[in-house]
């Protein structure tokens, strides 16, 4: 299963998110710059907002709730702001898609912590330390 | 890989889509009326049109390419029709969520029958002939 790091810009803080293939996929063409030659669904996203004359100002992942993290995409017409629900898959995509700028609320951070620590399962500082060793010759293998 | 049967309401015209796994899931989810707990891709595409004060009036499989098929999704906002390129997989999950009559232009199904024929597969009253021949024990079987 894919996942996304959301590495902070100011600080060490990284969240992990795991993904989608299909999403995981629509966040890897806009990394690679593939113009594919139909729109996929996120280009259609982001052109129907565009086209309604719109803005995307940021997205924001805004909950940690039973594992599951909530997304909220800001967007603007006419100077009126305004949140559509949205998975984080999805709202990084469109971000990237935008230039975007993608934001967590700090109490995801802190539960996102506490929720891989009560589970025994890894933590961001375990993931940073697995991404920053990884070896060319194991793109995919687990955290361990 | 998963099919799309579009089926005329007024004759026995049919035109078999060849679509994706995520994008049939996207409409599968919305024939079964399944509420997932979080929108989906298709479902945040819904909430931004009808969020920007737009509607979907129609959507429309334009043009058969290289085996490729197009379509637009016709929506309107304050009076002025918009339209935007889509694959038809996109345009049919949006169309089934906002209730919009799906459309197909008769050159995309005159070409959709001469592209079956030349490239000798299956033309669409095979494919009818099979739908009808299914039994309820071979959901999942390839027409011969």
């Amino acid at each position: 299963m894919p996942i996304i790091i959301l590495k902070d810009v100011h600080s060490d803080s990284v969240l992990p998110i795991w993904v989608g293939v299909f999403e995981a996929n629509a966040i890897a063409l806009e990394i690679e710059k593939v113009t594919p030659p139909r729109p996929m669904t996120h280009d259609l996203l982001k052109n129907l907002i565009q086209g309604l004359g719109a803005t995307v100002e940021r997205v924001v992942v805004t909950e940690l709730r039973n594992d599951t993290f909530f997304a909220c995409v800001w967007a603007t017409r006419n100077g009126e702001p305004l949140c559509f629900d949205a998975r984080p898959s999805d709202a990084i995509a469109l971000a990237m898609r935008t230039d975007a700028p993608i934001f967590v609320e700090e109490e995801v951070l802190i539960s996102s912590r506490i929720s891989s620590d009560n589970a025994g399962r890894i933590t961001a500082d375990d993931l940073r330390r697995w991404i920053e060793g990884l070896g060319e010759d194991e793109p995919g293998r687990e955290p361990s």
